[in-house]
């Protein structure tokens, strides 16, 4: 068999039970791919060094065989976790797997290495750039996962999003980038940053792949694209809405409305008022609250190894009173709900910028997660649609956001959208 | 100075203040008290080896010189943790401390040991008994933190709730316990077992001692106790309301209204339909869905060194479906909303049963936690007050609820029921 970038997971497995494919095939193409394209990409922290065992008990699972990246900040056995810290924390060994890998594995998963992330997964960036263009980077802080899938180094990897840890290097790199709705994937054995922001999530070159994932890890029904979006109600509203767009991004987004009507959707209006604009400030409060408390151990003892842009987060927090903290919270609840009704009576999903452009020059930062984090804070499932490019060539996503729990509705409406561009 | 069992922190610091005591008396008090108590007790799984240095810079701390215990579930670099394992999981030393942990040291504070849990904070007892009375089980799964604080062995302990693991044990041992608002206490380093239930909280024998912990941690402004409770509205009404009480827990809520009613409050008529009622099973799925994921990596490596209740309840969740879950979940969400309305319309606190009865006899098992689970789910401030006893002379708990993030007030109005209690 040859290159399988291109392959969806499930055209994976229906070659493996033709006979058209054998299990390690994709495992043997991405690690030539990754000889190829590591040199410049950088996109991981380490590699599996051998070729795994692949128990042909798991032939019927969904993920066999399939080659899966790591963020450093998610703990294994069978690799070193750095955490972004270049190893001013390092272990070489977890007493045990991240659920996450576990139930990966047991789906027939192979987990090819760690992938490269910013300091504890705060700004302070690794040593990846953007696979379209290495003077980039490929955004934060799931640098390595993104630029791993969108390289074709992997078909699935997985990071994590607090601000805009997932959506924005998948608008970056030009991939579907997935945050589902807060608490879908258990997070034990992932860092903590700001727990009740932390949400582990996945990137893959398919929305086919996206969905197959979410099924796999879940246990939901398998979710397949509609004939069309007729009767689908699209809202458009980025949160903050006052931020004026690049050209790059208005583009993006009249694209992206152009495309879901094509498809039969209809685009209605839709206001949020001030109270979800003020999101975007309360979640930098509830992050920087969170992440002094979460991180007090590291930081007593190593804030001089620590980057200046965590210190400086860690201290603003320390200096957050709890009432101010409990106000955010408090907000954050509150239009959770109203966003519930919002969502049962006039829209069926949200379309919002993913990030206020294109992948930034330089390496030095990893961009602005400014559109993801009122988003982030209501816990609601997020996807990046890599639709687009800005003037530069440079990939440029748009994100569809739905209610909490209405990820399979959510990634439905992404597979129809999808599947009438694939048939045009 | 003599034994300090009976004293509040505030009394310690102003002792130390005056110059009354020296900054390790309390340590080496609780010590001698360990040494008399802990054959029989088998409270700690590990203890402290030496007297701990204590920086004059903290002098003015709030929990400066004060011995706390710490739940084998939370990880530490100077104890050995084994999450109540018995050593089928056990680490030496943790890489950094549980972000509580330095939370409590930077206030002050002298980690006297790790205290006995159950199997992975689920039902496989300790070996710790009840202080009041060796041949019943002191509950689970914070057993030996509790039993620690009921014993004198130390004025202050840290456990974690995520069926009922605070409430119960505080109600058979008669000590005051308290679950926070969920979210309120950073569990980095604490071992997940259902990531959207666990909740850290904390034991005292003085309600001021809840109190002084809650603002030292969290940075909330002080909280003391008013005059009376007139104004304050409590709302009578267990979950689940269906079952039968003993008689020493329909004696323990009457008792609880009574002397509510005697400080000034009125208690006002509750009606909380059957969909609250449901939330009882809906914690149980909850519970065994996030427990399947986020304990996969342990079940699928140590699955035949597991207790028999541990595998049952991963086996459960491992079989329930992502429809099932996402409904529980909603559930949970949507009342959390309406509850909000009724304590902001109707009631200030909620007095509810806080377990089914006094410890029962034999060390098998750890009691049932029922009267806990649909307050967990719904992520509200819990607070077990230990007022009464059961016919056996065993103590006996209520406990009020507030609304999510209303810990102070709650704290406030327990305050205020014992300062009164105090002065007749």
């Amino acid at each position: 068999m040859n290159d399988n970038s291109d392959m969806t997971i499930n055209a994976y497995q229906a070659a493996l039970a033709e006979g058209r494919a054998k299990p390690l095939d994709w495992w043997n193409s991405c690690t030539t791919r990754i000889e190829q394209r590591e040199p410049e990409v950088q996109a991981w922290e380490a590699l599996s060094a051998e070729t795994p065992k692949l128990s042909g008990d798991l032939r019927d699972k969904p993920l066999y065989g399939v080659p899966v990246g790591i963020k450093d900040i998610i703990e294994t056995e069978d690799f070193p976790t750095r955490w972004g810290t270049g190893g001013y924390l390092h272990s070489p060994s977890s007493l045990v797997n991240a659920a996450l890998v576990t139930l990966l594995k047991e789906q027939g998963a192979l987990i090819m290495g760690k992938t490269v992330t910013t300091e504890l997964a705060y700004f302070t960036p690794g040593k990846t750039c953007n696979p379209h263009d290495p003077s980039r980077t490929p955004g934060g802080s799931s640098s390595g996962s993104a630029a791993a899938v969108a390289a074709g180094m992997v078909p699935l990897a997985f990071g994590t999003q607090t601000a805009g840890s997932m959506i924005r290097p998948a608008s970056y790199c030009g991939v579907f980038g997935f945050k589902p709705t807060f608490d879908t994937l258990s997070a034990a054995g992932v860092k903590s940053f700001a727990p009740s922001l932390d949400t582990v999530g996945w990137f893959a070159r398919h929305i086919e792949d996206i969905c197959t994932t979410f099924s796999a890890l879940t246990r939901a029904p398998r979710i397949a694209p509609r004939d069309d979006l007729v009767g689908v109600r699209v809202g458009v509203h980025s949160l903050p809405s006052a931020l004026t767009f690049e050209d790059d991004v208005e583009r993006a987004l009249l694209d992206a409305q152009a495309r879901l009507e094509k498809a039969g959707a209809e685009l209605v209006p839709l206001a949020l008022d001030e109270r979800y604009e003020a999101l975007v400030e309360q979640q930098k409060v509830v992050m920087a609250y969170e992440a002094a408390q979460t991180l007090a151990s590291e930081y007593s003892r190593l804030s001089a190894c620590m980057g200046p842009k965590l210190v400086e987060l860690i201290e603003e927090g320390r200096a957050i009173g709890y009432p101010r903290y409990r106000e955010a919270m408090l907000a954050a609840a509150s239009l959770q709900q109203e966003l519930t009704t919002v969502f049962e009576t006039q829209v069926d999903v949200i379309l919002a910028a993913s990030a206020t452009g294109v992948a930034p020059k330089g390496l030095e930062a990893t961009g602005d997660p400014v559109y993801c984090r009122a988003w982030t804070l209501l816990g609601v499932p997020c996807l990046n649609l890599p639709l687009s490019h800005g003037k530069s060539g440079m990939p440029l996503g748009v994100q569809l956001v739905a209610n909490r729990w209405q990820d399979d509705r959510l990634l439905e409406i992404a597979s129809t959208l999808m599947a009438k561009e694939a048939t045009e």
